[in-house]
């Protein structure tokens, strides 16, 4: 049979049970969620629009988060009754809008977070206020000149016994509360980190509540609030700098539950060093980065399903030379996209193990910081490279606003240096595993043959077991080498700790946290793969990983050669069971897309996902007007 | 010393020789030029403005590129008299604004550029008025259907003898004229190409002008514009969709330098075969993607100067705890840095042999094509790594708009699809290097030393002279290897061409137009380095170019390995090479920097790369209103 015939069947082919199996395993909790989110989602509120001002497209997010809030499919409280839902919620709204899922993220995950985990009885009227947004509320810590080193903000409570009150004040121009979103429009309230002085000590960072907005929304007395403007994408989010000149706010409004200070002055801790109170009080932002993982994975999940279906219409040249053949059945297209499929699969299931922990840390706390970001940061990268890898195998279909795929490149961004530059997360997720080491609690990925010994004389290399191998002892040797090399450096040349982790080790450390995330990823998928009933979900899944697998000992060829890992014969197979891999998955491609929880999303909000031609015989003036997008209100959307 | 103290100090290091040297090196053409594009970019119109509609972001790039118009510091007439203006006019507007460029480009290039290679005497009346933009003009070349097939467009220019006319017709949806840059608003002028239909006989494509809009700038008759819409960036532009319906157009409004058509309704033509006169009118798309590079080339280092001024002065935690280091003094953001650098001087000076090449083509005009496309693409590709890693590594400071970083993102995704996809244009590349070979033309780059035989025993590999052998075999393996996969597949296999080619080594295609790229860039750069005259300028050219290619093998050492090219001790030593290399250059950080035409510009336009405590210390609604970004209309830029 002609090939481009036997491409094209491939691309049809399509099998609702694998589908619907492949459904059950990327969602991670009640189904049933996921209908009433795509439900809510057809309100017309949600349909883009673009070309309107930015007071409105932050109005636009106020208005969309609003619809939200009333929908109820979230409360605070549910940290404590259904903490899973917080991360469902953040892959729903990642499907989206980024300005929405990032306005929601800072007022129920960092405002409402930090209260639930901070406050005590005393704040329980105010926290009642926050799921309908009367307390709508910004999340004031990272400061200008503080992004990456947070302890030493210079923002300052400082306690007075006579009027049992607290005097936030921001004494420079590097100590403005700096990004802070829901600042520059919608919030009134305010959770102020700053140094706490009492008794003319610095007891270190606490949490307080800081009205800064009054009925009438214009800013309180004392509290300076300055817009930051345009963005490179995200517009709909209202960032603002504050400042604050001695604002005075009850003793009350200090959120007690780690920390406290009494009526006449003393400050109470159980943590006795100051340094230490700082990880337990910051809390939030380590949920904060899963919770941008959540948002970053749908994102990435949209731009797929996008430039796939997409794909799947477009038609390029033929073997007759007329334009006659998807692009899809391009191998162009298809090695473009189908590695990032796998990959988005992979990095799916050690998200969802992420969740798990998440709302089920118990004996395992101490993964959750290290677990936590090194998924942050290895979902966000992933949403920056497939978002560009889509929207350039889009062409000028890619480029249009129409088609969402400017959504994940800008929420990538975003993603990638919120709540944490990625690359510095990375040093966290190292340091972390080199305190586990010492404390004899850092799980090793378990291997069924050494690397070291058995592999290297293996001239096939590219069955699932050998290829698990590899990359789990990619960590093994990646935690060896950084410990040689710190133990030389600082023990045996008297080095600096500080001059060699900022100086010298810099690669060093990026490819340790790099070995460990990728093999939670694995981890997590081989789990699926075990535990999948049907031979037909087996089957896929099976392909998808190994797929991803062979990608990543491509990227890594030179590591593995050079190391005597593998040999040059096996390597040389390598490239050529990569490609028939990608080939072995493209008869999946709607099995896959369609067990993303977005297609229905897209029907209505990216025209080109849908019908392309159809779309452009209709005036394009339709698709840009602030009226709602491709939502015609007396017909409802155009599907 | 302390550690840090010796960075800070490398990082203070400037030699204004070695800068001047450089300058004279990355710009080829007459330096005067330069000082007065520098001087037009003073208008107050050329200030960045943010947050303002459609609309008046459209009229924006008019009324700038109306400025440049009149400065008359380009004409299509230089085209015969100083072709390498038109690259130099696309790589000033490249640091300034890439709507503008983009309208600059097709009014200059797509439509000047076009008149001046298919015109006849009978039209310079009519392109007197380009430069003033009295004719103001777009490029109907692209079809929706067609974009990678434009041979088989469906518009149609029909002859008829009586009347002495053309008839213009679009007769399908796909056969719309699509992405038709100044079509939305600006163009009354298009130059449109038709399948040409003379006595029933279609004669292939052919150009004609075509008058869109009327005195009023309202439509002709016959002719519907729909504008495009919002775009993920460079919404200066004003895309169109253009649709014909039978407009007649007066037999003289056909460009008639190549083919004609007589009154009679002779079609007249130096080339017999319909197929081959396509690509002689097609012309312009060839020097437009020079064009695109020149941008692309301009607006990366726009990035790297944004992102190192920022770095140098943005302070991160230093030994003692507090922030008191600048960012830039990090291994982390010099490893992140500085090979984008090196690589891009590397890559400019492979643009200007490009230049060159352009200016001057005689005896080499066979190489215009597979050299011109491989800079547009892999500049552009190298743009959208640079402005991706300058943006994550400045941080919340690259997120906002007057950080300038979006605009090498969006420049680089629009310049990586338009005038041709360049993972498609890769593919030409290598159709022309095998056409190349057979006609025994394609010139391989001269080795010292062959790798098959003398580099695999050395233990050494990261000399220069080694490096450039290590560069240069890929290129001559990689042909081998295409040639040889072909000749099984296609003359053993008995594979159809097409099959082979779209189904079974695109990867081999992609990585053999890459190593011919890599070639002529490292050439290039070498060129330089073997004529410098100064020892110190030698000394800085060196480190540049080693550090880029141990950047270049550290990336491919898999290949290299696996192949035999160099043995596994050789490659242990590249990573610390690499590492070193890194550091040689960074005290050389603000010579290269400031050899960039760019830091006056940014001095008005980004100031974040100015000094970002005192930019913060301003209402920051005073940078992003519509008034002209940070220019005070009384006491001018805020420098």
């Amino acid at each position: 049979m002609e090939q481009t015939k036997i491409v094209m069947d491939q691309l049809k082919a399509f099998d609702p049970e694998i589908s619907k199996g492949l459904q059950q395993l990327f969602f991670n909790d009640k189904q049933e969620k996921v209908q009433k989110w795509q439900k809510l989602f057809e309100d017309p509120v949600f349909y883009p629009k673009y070309d309107i001002p930015l007071d409105a497209q932050r109005q636009l997010a106020y208005d969309r988060l609003k619809k939200v809030s009333e929908a109820k499919l979230f409360s605070i409280f549910d940290f404590n009754n259904d903490p899973k839902n917080l991360l469902t919620a953040h892959e729903m709204l990642g499907y989206t809008d980024g300005s929405l899922a990032t306005k929601f993220t800072v007022q129920f995950n960092l405002f409402g977070g930090t209260l639930m985990a901070t406050s005590t009885d005393r704040h329980m009227p105010f926290m009642k206020k926050v799921d309908d947004l009367t307390n709508m509320g910004c999340f004031c810590f990272s400061e200008l000149g503080y992004g990456n080193n947070a302890p030493k903000m210079e923002t300052t409570a400082h306690y007075d016994d006579k009027t049992k009150t607290f005097t936030i004040h921001s004494p420079t121009t590097l100590s403005q509360k700096y990004w802070i979103t829901n600042g520059a429009c919608h919030a009134n309230q305010a959770i102020v980190f700053a140094q706490t002085i009492v008794k003319g000590k610095n007891e270190g960072v606490n949490p307080f509540i800081v009205r800064v907005r009054d009925d009438n929304m214009k800013p309180c007395a004392g509290v300076t609030i300055e817009d930051m403007g345009f963005k490179m994408g995200l517009n709909g989010i209202d960032n603002a700098k504050l400042k604050f000149n001695q604002v005075k706010i009850p003793r009350e409004n200090m959120l007690n539950k780690i920390n406290d200070v009494t009526e006449a002055g003393d400050f109470v801790s159980p943590i006795p060093k100051v340094t230490q109170r700082f990880f337990k009080v910051a809390d939030r932002l380590l949920s904060g980065r899963l919770c941008i993982a959540a948002m970053c994975l749908s994102t990435c999940k949209m731009c797929l399903c996008v430039a796939v279906k997409y794909s799947q219409q477009r038609l390029g040249v033929g073997l007759s030379g007329e334009s006659d053949t998807p692009i899809m059945a391009y191998q162009l297209q298809q090695n473009a996209l189908m590695p990032l499929i796998a990959r988005t699969a992979v990095l799916n299931f050690g998200y969802n193990d992420a969740k798990d922990l998440f709302a089920n840390p118990t004996g395992r706390e101490f993964e959750q910081i290290k677990t936590f970001c090194v998924v942050k940061t290895m979902v966000g990268w992933h949403l920056q490279n497939a978002a560009t890898v889509c929207r350039e195998r889009c062409g000028g279909g890619g480029f249009t606003a129409h088609a969402q795929l400017h959504q994940g490149i800008a929420g990538a961004h975003s993603g990638m240096t919120a709540e944490g530059d990625n690359r510095v997360l990375m040093q966290k997720v190292v340091k972390d595993i080199l305190a586990d080491l010492q404390q004899k609690r850092h799980r090793l990925p378990a291997m069924t043959k050494c690397p070291r010994k058995g592999i290297p004389s293996q001239d096939f290399i590219t069955d699932l077991e050998t290829l698990t191998n590899l990359i789990y002892y990619r960590e093994h040797a990646e935690i060896k080498n950084m410990t040689d090399i710190l133990k030389k450096k600082i023990m045996e040349e008297g080095k600096k700790f500080f001059d060699v982790w900022m100086y010298e080790v810099s690669d060093e450390i990026q490819n340790l946290a790099t070995a460990f995330g990728e093999r939670i990823f694995l981890e997590g998928a081989l789990n699926r793969l075990n535990a999948a009933k049907s031979d037909k979900l087996k089957e896929v899944l099976f392909k998808t990983i190994r797929l991803h697998c062979l990608h990543q000992l491509k990227e890594n060829l030179g590591w593995y050669l050079m190391n005597g890992v593998i040999n040059a014969k096996a390597a040389k197979y390598v490239d050529a069971d990569y490609q028939q891999a990608v080939k072995a998955l493209v008869p999946h491609i709607n099995d896959i897309i369609e067990a993303y929880d977005y297609p229905r999303i897209a029907a209505m909000n990216a025209p080109i996902a849908r019908d392309y031609v159809k779309f452009n015989e209709q005036p394009d003036s339709e698709n840009v007007n602030a009226a709602g997008g491709l939502f015609d209100f007396k017909k409802g959307p155009k599907l």
